[in-house]
Formats: C-alpha cells, sequence, structure tokens
C-alpha cells in the first residue's frame, strides 16, 4: 500500500462531522477501496470547543481555514463551510494555488464560480470534486461526466431540493397550505429557519447551474438560469392538479438547442405517471437524456450528514485512485459560453387559474384575451355554481409561448371581475 | 492532445455495430472527454461480407479474433461476442496476456470466470471493465464501484432483464397468459427465439453475480445464484397480486449477512407503491443500499445496441483517461470467498394459490398442513362459490422461513381435492 493521503478538513458543521464519521467507522474498506490510507491531517471550524462527538486529537487544529487550505502536511482540501464567496472562496482559491486537490460540497460557490475555480484547478494540475454539490448522495456528477460520457445530452432534469419536495408532497398528502406545511418542515428539521434558498428556488437554481455545465459542456452560467418558487403554489392548484392528472413538482430544467441553453427553475404540473411524478418526501431525482443512451434517471437522498459524507468520500477515494476527471468532463478551456434562451420564448402548455366573480360574460372575456394572443385552450374547469360569489376557473392551454401567454395574463388580471392575480403553472411534457 | 488510443473490436453484432457506430458519431465530443482520439485499428467478426453499413475501409480485418486479441496495433480490446466461454474468453484472455486493457459486454463470461479474468487482468496491470454487461446504459457498475466506494452495501437488487419486465408487464396491462405475451415479445424483437436464458433468469442471474461481487467484494459466485423464472406466472396471479396491492416482477437480489451471501433470482411480488413497482416494459432498475447514502436506484434502458454502445463507450473514455479502478471495486486478491446461503434458510412472506375442488374440509386440511410446520395464515382468499367444482384458493402467510414452506406443499399437493400443483410466489418486503 502507497502512502496515506493527507486530508484538510474545513468545516466541522453537519457535512464536515459527518465526513469525519464515515472516515473514522469505514477507514480500512475505504483504504480498500482507494489503494491506500487516508488521514485526517488538519480540521478547521468557527468554534474549537463545541460538542461534536469526534475524536480530533490526531489531527491539527487551524483557527484560520485559508492557512489550514495552504498547509504542507495537507494533500486534499475538503472545503464544507458553504456560501458562494468569502472563506469559502478564499479556501478553494487558497488550496489550488498551493497545488492542492479540492472537494467541495457547495454548490452556491460552484453556481458561481464554477467555470473561473474549474479553471484554476486545471492550470493547477489539481482535481475540483463536488459530487455533495448535487443531490446529496446520488452520485449523479460522476455518472453524468463520466457513466454517459458518451452522449450527447440534450436535457437534464430533476428535482433537487427535498426541502420543497416534502413540501408539495405533504400539501398533496394532508390538503393543507404552504405556510402550514412549511412550518412544519421547519419543526422537523426538513426546512430552514429562513427558508428562502430552498422555497424561492434559488438552492435548485444553483444546482442546476452545475449540471447545465456537464452535461452540455458550456460554463457555469447561474445568472442565466430562471427562478421560481414555491411560495404561490396552493391547495386548490394541488387539487386541481391532482385532478387533470398531474403532480405539481419544483423541477429544474435544462435544455440544449441550436440557439443556446434553456435553464429554468419553477414548479411544473407533470403527468402523475412520469416516473419523476413518483419522487415524494425529501428525496431527489435526477433525470438525463443522451442521444445513445435514452433517460436515465437516479433517485435517492438528496441531503442529510450521511448522504452527503457518502458523496464527499467518494470524491477523496477517487483521488486517492489516481482518477483525474476534467472539473465539467472537458478541459475548461473548452467550455463554451452558450447564450441562456429567454423565458419569454420557452414553449410549453399553461395552468391558469382566476379567481372571478360568477357573472354572465366573463368567460367571454377571458377567452377573447387568450384568443388576442392566440393561446388555444384545451380545456376550462369551472366547478360549481354561486351566481355573484367568487369562484375559481381553472385553464389549460395548448402549447403556446410564454411572451403571448404573460401579455394574455395583464386583460385577464384587469378584468373587473377578477378578484385575485391569475395563477400560472407551466405545464411539462416528461 | 496525447497519442490516439487503439482500440481492436472483436464481434460485430448489434452491440459492436452500435459501438463503431457511435464512435464515428461522436469522434470529436469523444476525443474532448476521453483527453486523446480514439481510433478503430482492427475489426472482427465471423462474417466479413455482411452488409453492416459501417465504414470499416480504415480498419485491418482479422479472421481469428483472438490474433485480432494480441495484434500489437491495438491498446484496449472490445469483446463483444457473447458466451461464457470458447472464443468469447479466448479473446479476453489472450488480451490479458498481451498487456492489452480489456471491455467486455459479456456478463455470462464474468459471471463464470469474472474472479480469475480479474486476478489476471490485475496481475498484468490493465483494465477490464464491463458497464454494460449489466442494465445495459445505466452506469450502476461504475456507480456502485466508485459513487458509492464510501458505504458498505447492504443489499442490492433489480429489474436486470427487459425481456422479462416487458412480458410482466404485458400480461397485466393485457391480462393475457406468459405463452402468448412471450410470442408477441418473439415477433417486436424483445425476446429471442430461444428465450430460455430470459425468461428461466439465467441473463438475470449472470448480472447478479457480477453486482454481488462488485457490491460485497466477494468473488463472483454464479454457482450460488438461486434462479427461478417467469414461465409459471399465470394471469390469474397478476390479477391476484394487483388485488393484494401487488406488482409481479423477476427480480435478482443479493444480501450481505454475518453469516454469507444470499443471491437469487425469482419472481416477486413487491408492493405497488415501491420506486420498483414502477419500472414497466423493457425499462431495467437496479437499487443499492448503502449503510451512509441509503437507498439509490437508477433506471433506464437496459438493452439495445444505443444503451449498450454508451456503456462500453464510457469504459473506453475511462481508460483514454486513465482511470484504473480494480475490476471488482477491491484488489481481485482481496476478494473473499463468502458462503453462499441457502434458501431453505430464506426468510420472507409468501404467496399460495391452490386450485381446489370446492368442497368441505379441504381448506382445513390446508390450514392444518400450514400449522404443522409452524406457518402463520396472513389472508385467505376464496372468491366465488361452485361445490364440486376446481375453484383458485389463495394463501398469504405471516414471515416463515422457505424450508418448512417447502415442507408443507408437499402434503397441501397431495391433498385429494387438490387439482393443480400449489403456485408459490415469495413476498419482498422493499
Amino acid at each position: 500500500m502507497t502512502t496515506a493521503l493527507r486530508i484538510g478538513v474545513a468545516g466541522l458543521g453537519t457535512v464536515g462531522s459527518g465526513v469525519l464519521g464515515l472516515l473514522r467507522e469505514h477507514g480500512e474498506l475505504i483504504a480498500q477501496r482507494a489503494g491506500r490510507p487516508i488521514v485526517v491531517s488538519a480540521v478547521s471550524a468557527r468554534d474549537r470547543q463545541k460538542e461534536r462527538g469526534l475524536d480530533l486529537a490526531d489531527a491539527r487544529w487551524f483557527e484560520d481555514a485559508t492557512a489550514l487550505a495552504a498547509d504542507p502536511e495537507v494533500d486534499v482540501v475538503l472545503e464544507l463551510i458553504g456560501g458562494s464567496d468569502g472563506i469559502a472562496k478564499a479556501v478553494v482559491e487558497r488550496a489550488i494555488g498551493a497545488g492542492k486537490h479540492v472537494i467541495s460540497a457547495n454548490k452556491a460557490l460552484l453556481a458561481h464560480h464554477g467555470a473561473s475555480l474549474a479553471r484554476d484547478a486545471e492550470a493547477a494540475g489539481v482535481v475540483l470534486a463536488y459530487e455533495a454539490a448535487v443531490a446529496g448522495g446520488i452520485p449523479i456528477i460522476k455518472s453524468i461526466r463520466e457513466g454517459l460520457a458518451a452522449n450527447r445530452i440534450g436535457r437534464v432534469y430533476g428535482i433537487l431540493n427535498g426541502t420543497c419536495n416534502y413540501i408539495l408532497s405533504s400539501m398533496r398528502d394532508t390538503g393543507r397550505e404552504f405556510d402550514e406545511v412549511l412550518a412544519e418542515a421547519q419543526e422537523l428539521g426538513y426546512a430552514e429557519a429562513d427558508p428562502s434558498f430552498d422555497v424561492d428556488g434559488i438552492d435548485t437554481a444553483h444546482k442546476l447551474a452545475i449540471l447545465t455545465s456537464l452535461a452540455f459542456g458550456c460554463e457555469v452560467n447561474f445568472d442565466g438560469v430562471y427562478v421560481e418558487g414555491i411560495r404561490h403554489i396552493s391547495a386548490l392548484d394541488i387539487r386541481y392538479a391532482e385532478e387533470l392528472g398531474y403532480r405539481i413538482k419544483l423541477l429544474g430544467l435544462s435544455r440544449a438547442t441550436g440557439g443556446g441553453v434553456e435553464q429554468r427553475v419553477h414548479p411544473c404540473m407533470v403527468r402523475a405517471a412520469a416516473p419523476i411524478a413518483s419522487i415524494e418526501g425529501v428525496f431527489n431525482a435526477v433525470v438525463a437524456e443522451g442521444d445513445f443512451v435514452g433517460s436515465i434517471m437516479a433517485e435517492g437522498q438528496g441531503a442529510g450528514a450521511g448522504p452527503t459524507a457518502s458523496a464527499v468520500v467518494a470524491d477523496l477515494i477517487d483521488i486517492a485512485r489516481g482518477n483525474r476527471p476534467a472539473t465539467f468532463a472537458v478541459p475548461a478551456g473548452s467550455l463554451t459560453q452558450l447564450p441562456s434562451l429567454s423565458m419569454d420564448r420557452h414553449e410549453g402548455c399553461y395552468y391558469l387559474r382566476l379567481v372571478v366573480m360568477d357573472k354572465p360574460g366573463v368567460i367571454a372575456d377571458v377567452a377573447a384575451a387568450l384568443r388576442d394572443e392566440q393561446i388555444s385552450v384545451e380545456a376550462m374547469l369551472q366547478r360549481g355554481r354561486a351566481p355573484d360569489e367568487a369562484v375559481s376557473v381553472v385553464i389549460t392551454t395548448h402549447e403556446t409561448q410564454e411572451g403571448p401567454m404573460l401579455r394574455a395574463l395583464k386583460p385577464i388580471a384587469a378584468i373587473e371581475a377578477t378578484v385575485e392575480p391569475p395563477r400560472m403553472i407551466r405545464i411539462e411534457a416528461l
């Protein structure tokens, strides 16, 4: 057995502690699979005194994570701090500058700086690995980067945020509204005290931007992602979706076309029979469509100490074995800058839910607004009658562009009988 | 870009032709991802004259595939011939002996000779890769070997044969019997003229034996697999399964315990809500359960020229990049010889279907036979009455061992009122 691989762990939160626990529990197994032992040479965290249930006696303690990143007795730096900038970025840059391999679980960092970090890492001849940054324990980065390497990928999409999927699944199961289910998710530890990154779709967008780069060989472009969260989804929409044969899922989707790349994160109505529709609760799933392999779906736990540690240590074993893939499957210098397709040009079917006063002529006005934008109605549902009271009217359209759809919503919102702003959910053919 | 990687392709059937087609179509993309061009240096097949729609002008033709395997202008040999012995084995052994990397899509070969070939390959310092041998295009070998490398795997199971899954799905959809659906599958090209390898479970067992070795670090042991096919599944069983909330799937399952490894291939009743139950038609799926990652499922196309070529070329890109994993995740010399657990000791719930004359006392005799083996009945169904005619009686049991279950079936089969041999299907808690 060759010499040990020495790691420095920056960040001892849930993920960092999970990684150290895994390395301790499976030291022998990992050494066998890695071809050499892995030793924790140095650690760094904000609070040295905090009780973590870890024996850190053999590791040197660094107050300053960037000093750990440059330490000569560290071969691989694990950045498990988080955040798109600040200390996390400084640690990764310093480690690369010092010629060390880096493993990061930090999707925000990669979404914002993935392309430049990949160039730096490849120029320095080191690996920048990030399996844990997308879909937790599911080895989707490796699967796309290596397992599907023979394919041109046409589309990649997935359920990338367990919090949102838990909330939507629970709303469907219980018929409750978003706020109530969110509060419960917070109590159960499935949602953060400030849930915005999750429920507003930002976390999903970070992960999607990474997948897009990997799948299509373009530079990570987080700013090119259209992002819409799940706060506006009501129990009523979920019920109507059910009735129409759909489920509502927060998806991240990206697609490469001749004209550029479309990246979008928003709630989708997907056919109840679509494989992705069956992913419930905190689980994640990713679908990649290759021109030779067809459609591949992988599902599993997208978060948590165990699954995330599994992904981090898989990267570590890869590095120990000497596997040296390009960060985003092709040399960073070859990554293209694909133009982002505007959402105005997005084509699809739409679900609209209006709340209007139940009186003659309202539907005619709505229909006229759609007709004026050449939008063809597939179905219109108004359950029950309640003269001169507010009722929900649901409309599904045939395929149209988003630009005309949004234009049509203006006169609809302005109809005097309209009580609430119209709700729009995209129907996704998967 | 470094020097080209030169390959020799032995076998130009569906898979071989698919690989050459893929390499031609994506030559540039592959060179970028592999870091070097891949050139077809030599090919070999039985019939040189056969029209394959391939331009083979640049490749040297070998009548003798074993000569190709030793050719000095070949760096990697692709064994795409098939069969557990004979020419395929000779080609792989010769290639390894000549110090060449080998990629094989041959599950029978690996199931029968995987451990010794892995030892030979590792002693020669070459890679033996076989992603295409299990679950076609799904990168499950890489996912388990590398993506889940940080885990101790407790169980792995899957739908590994698209023909059987197509037949069972179609029987459920249409209510037709096995023979009729098999004939249709043969017409559609989903089943071979001699379907025995598929429908008798042998193909699934080959793949399971490979997965078992990879997941548990033991030598491939095909002889340790219990194998039962799907010929005895009737439309009636599928209907009863539905009524009981199950689906019938042909699964390969293996599990490591303190006492050894259990490998079995047989039709299973699985809960309709289990993720694996939703895999329909020719699709494959594999579930691996790791102690840190939890349960990971991957699904996709398990056969066909495109998906298989995708897997073969992924291996090729890996080799071109310099990725050198151990054949079965740990050095071949470290693979253990885990004892096979006898099916007699298998514990689970069972579904029994009896066809008996509808007359007083029959159920009492059946119940007594079960009681004598300490088997506890969970439910008993007899739909309709037909005095003195044959009726189906369905029984599901609580958890029991297979030994007592089989012993109980003997007196049940011997009851005078029993018209057909009792049918038994294992219920799998997944």
